[in-house]
Order: C-alpha cells, then structure tokens, then sequence
C-alpha cells in the first residue's frame, strides 16, 4: 500500500537491522486518518470472506483493529496479556514469545466472546517472527473459529514469520513487507 | 447518555458494591459502533475546545481514543503501562495506582508526542477513584500541554474521583454516571 510505504519512508526510523521506529504514527501515537484507509484497503481485500468479528492483541494492534471494526461493521476482540501462566477456567490461552523483549507472555480470551459460528479477520500492527499470528491463530482454533485471514500492517518480510504462517495456509494481507533494512542503506520494500 | 446507560443496563453485570463487568462492549469485545455514538456525544460537548489530541492510557482506553480520533479528526497518543520505575529518557511519566488490582503502574508517553502547544482531551473508558486521569492530568503537565477537559465512558459516581478531579477545575464529561450498585438491587444512574 503507497500510503503506508510511504509514511515509513517518511517518518519510521531504522535503529538496527531488526528494529524499525514508527512510535510516531502507528506504535505510540496513532494516526487514526492512516488507519481508516489501511482499513478499508483491508476491507476492499477481505470483501468477500464473510468477516464477521475482528481479533487482535494488545496493545499494539487495538486501535487499528477498533478502526477496521468500524469499516466492516463488526466487533473487536482483543487477547489480553498476561505474565502469568495461571490461567482462569473460561479463557483461550496461548503462550507468546516476543523476540524483542526476550519475554514470554500468555495471550487470552473470554470464551464467551468466540466461537465456532465466527469468521474473524486478524489484525495485528506488526508482523516479523510470526509469535503473535501464531498465538491468535491457536486461540481461533480453540474456539473452533473459522480464519479469513490476517490484516498486517508492517511485516518484516526478512524475519520469515509472513512466509511461514501463510504456508500454513493462512491468507496474510500485509500493507507494507519490508525485503530489509538498515540505519545504513534504509528500508527497502518487497 | 441513553445509549450507554441502556446498553450498561442490558449487558453490565454487577459483580459486587464496587465492581461492573462490561467485557462484551467495552473491555475485551469493543463494540466499535456504539464508541462511534460515544464519540460523536463528546464531539458535541467539546465542539469549541480546541482540541487537537486524544490521550489515553492502555489498554482499555485505546479502542475508545482511536474511534474518538476519527470523529475528531485528530492523532491519539497513549500512555503505556510499565512496571517498572526505572524511567527512560526523554519521557513524561506518572505513577498510577490501581485500586482494583492492588498495583501500581508507571504511565509513560514520549516527550515528543506532547508539547505546550497542544490542547488535549483525555479519554479512558472507567472513572472510579481518579487514579488514572490523575496520572494522565501529570503527564499532560509535564508537557505544559493545556487539557480542554476529559471524555469518560463509565463514572463510577460514588468512588469520589470524579467530584474531586472536577474540583480542581477539570471538565469531565462521563457519558454515565452511577450513583450506586449491587448485584442484588442492579444499577442506579445519577
């Protein structure tokens, strides 16, 4: 999608070969107008797939899933993260490594808000390793929720999540795939 | 607010004296288009105050600012949680106690998405003792950013925050407001 490739030419900043900036748009503050076009370039892509309810993980991914919601018309869930592994009766959990932080988080979510009637649409801000993809899709899966999809915003293509999990069979819609990057050379787009 | 005050009655449930359930379409599962209506509410309320930013405070409150944004066509930025007290650089932080949890949490946003040249409107989606908006009133001062008041989904009335935030010269506008609850008499509105 021009309009994202080009606000991270803008305004994202390489701090190493891995980690790419875009706090000022996407992370931290939220360019809400981008969103509602990623939204409904995601909406023009998932038109037909029948979505009925978004899922998403926080905290990154909320506010661009409550602006798609809009766009589709439908709700979003989100999986909570939690530390600790204890989970309380009623939930859909799955364990989360973030290769960032170094850190292990359980995701979870209310079995009341999921089920085997759904068709969810995955929404997510980042896409690299595939960590947090994986867990949504397990707690889909437990729900018995059928999978449309997944709307990326930024995959970090060189990290091969994207590849994985779509050889998984998974229809991932990334708007902008990174090839590489560098502090050096910039970011170059598939 | 009818909307709201209908929906808390049909689908809030009240745990106990102090504590309102309303994961299925505010917390977990956001129902996106009645924060549209929400949003629209405080657009009318603050139509003449100059805001140009949304802040809030994860996790909760982020859905609400991201729809609330669109309606007024302006960036959110969000105060993330940590637990730890050892601060970065270049942030504006606050402590934020939780009295539901029994935890504090610092509050921390980047110096550069708030600056004195900005008039902001605080949202978040509970009002109970006032810790939160405290630490989101701190933040907004520590930028000397004005705040053209605070647009809250539930004011818990009877835990005190809200009267006393609005003593010390605050607007806040909650779009429902309990005098009191209990499981067994359900919910009174102010």
């Amino acid at each position: 999608m021009e309009l994202l490739e080009a606000r991270i030419r803008q305004d994202g900043r390489v701090l190493s070969p891995d980690i790419l900036k875009v706090d000022s748009f996407l992370n931290q503050q939220l360019d809400v107008q981008l969103f509602l076009e990623m939204a409904k370039e995601w909406r023009r892509l998932f038109a037909d797939a029948g979505v009925n309810k978004l899922l998403t993980i926080e905290a990154g991914g909320i506010g661009l899933a409550a602006v798609t919601g809009l766009v589709f018309g439908c709700p979003v869930v989100f999986a909570k993260k939690s530390r600790s592994r204890n989970m309380a009766g009623g939930v859909y959990a799955a364990e989360v490594h973030s290769f960032t932080h170094g850190t292990v988080c359980t995701a979870q979510v209310s079995e009341t808000y999921l089920s085997a009637s759904d068709r969810l649409l995955l929404i997510d801000d980042f896409l690299a390793n595939g960590a947090a993809l994986d867990g949504l899709l397990s707690i889909a899966a437990q729900a018995g929720a059928s999978v449309a999809g997944a709307g990326i915003a930024v995959e970090k293509a060189f990290q091969g999540g994207g590849d994985r999990i779509r050889a998984r069979g998974v229809r991932v819609e990334a708007l902008a795939r990174i090839a590489s990057m560098s502090p050096e050379t910039g970011i170059r787009f598939c």
